[in-house]
């Protein structure tokens, strides 16, 4: 995702682009093509220089990082970053940022299941969603600012939110969906099972091919409101179940036919 | 499916390419496309003159035109059919066919929760799957011949297989994918949940726009088979939903890493 924002960014024409990464051959691929001005594998060589910063983390790693770096940052920075769960983030910036720094947490939802600088560029921002969990005491021209460097970089639409809330919603949008796919692979042996694939199946597993340090790290982290997306999802599983196990033609095409109507009702 | 096929049909240059639908616009529709040569409302003022007939209907209705038209096929006829639940279809053409008919039944993968006429031509057949599960009495010269117009309709891998093997495996890749994505929506109802939507929530529930009658008789019809993927499902989330309880990062990670694995091994 740090490739993916550069090669959204570059185009932006900023004064000037700085990257770190831990992985010096990511470093100088981005160099390389001209996607960073200049790169580093230490971020303290560059924190001192930049205005506004994009941390690309874990959501431990990051709260590792500003508890090793916070003395870094250049005075009155504006800081990002775009981890998939904001509540533990949020409570740690609300009470030990330093008093000069600006930091908007953000989440862009256009991940993909393919990693590593090598797949950035099949990371498309176009129309996507973008949260940001803004901290009370953010300024509003910072935020203003991100939101214009957001939206230019393709993305569509901007939701601001808690953090609290945020972690609710990306609980059943994101969270449970992986947990879903997850388990449909973990219950099924043959390999060959994709011959009788027509979409669905590939569909519902694509994010089955999940990075599995950062996802069991999001799962534990947001265990409370994701295991309550489980029980809710099972409530609904169990339901239809019964009418398929009853016959009840007349009622279960009633709920497919709610179901439908719902969908349709969602944008997106 | 009907509209879809016909297209699929028309570049490799049938000597007349007919087509029968209950609706009289879609009837107009495809000959005003250009789609079909002649086309029909009522099914008996064909069938006598086709070497070759797909037909596109739900196993319920599928057969009861069977038993209908079983006197209107043309001597020698070669028939094939669409259905997404083969066992009762097998069951009974295996005692119940005319003698001089040949019925293949196939299964192509390739719908969309997009029905009617007017979305086929975004139904894209190239490289899908098509399954067919052949009758013993089938003649082989005409199991080579549908099979040659399947390739040369786009589809790129044929599966032969037994009506029970079909069932237990679409019930997986297709049928449980469909009971899922309408659980999903079934327990979530605010329809704004969009906004926190990344990609993977929208490729889950995609097929959750679904034709409600189709989907509760295909459910009903396999519902041995389905209720068996939904426990098998059910087990797999309940042990991950175990591990997240209890915050067993190592033993999540190295599930979540197998079945990572486990889905690279599969193709498609």
């Amino acid at each position: 995702m740090g490739g993916a924002i550069a090669m959204a960014l570059r185009p932006l024409n900023p004064a000037r682009l700085l990257a770190c990464d831990i992985d010096r051959d990511t470093v100088a691929a981005a160099l390389a093509d001209g996607v960073i001005d200049e790169g580093f594998t230490n971020a303290v060589n560059l924190l001192g220089r930049c205005d506004v910063v994009f941390l690309c983390l874990n959501p431990s790693t990051l709260l590792r990082f500003m508890e090793t770096n916070m003395a870094a940052f250049k005075p009155g920075a504006l800081i990002t970053d775009i981890a998939g769960v904001k509540g533990g983030i949020v409570t740690v910036m609300e009470t030990s940022l330093r008093d000069d720094l600006d930091y908007i947490p953000g989440h862009p939802m256009a991940g993909s299941e393919k990693g590593g600088y090598a797949q950035a560029k099949r990371c498309n921002f176009t129309g996507k969603n973008y949260i940001l969990t803004p901290l009370a005491r953010n300024k509003p021209e910072n935020l203003e600012y991100l939101k214009d460097i957001i939206y230019r970089m393709g993305f569509g639409r901007i939701t601001e939110t808690t953090a609290a809330e945020h972690d609710r919603k990306i609980a059943f949008t994101s969270q449970l969906c992986h947990v879903i796919a997850a388990a449909l692979i973990d219950c099924e042996a043959d390999t060959a099972i994709t011959r009788f694939g027509g979409g669905s199946f590939e569909d519902l597993t694509r994010i089955a091919m999940l990075n599995a340090p950062m996802w069991t790290e999001l799962f534990i982290e947001n265990r409370a409101e994701l295991l309550r997306r489980i029980e809710q999802f099972e409530g609904s599983l169990d339901a239809l179940k019964e009418l398929i196990t009853a016959g009840e033609g007349a009622a279960l095409e009633k709920r497919l036919a709610a179901v439908r109507d719902r969908r349709g009702a969602m944008r997106g």
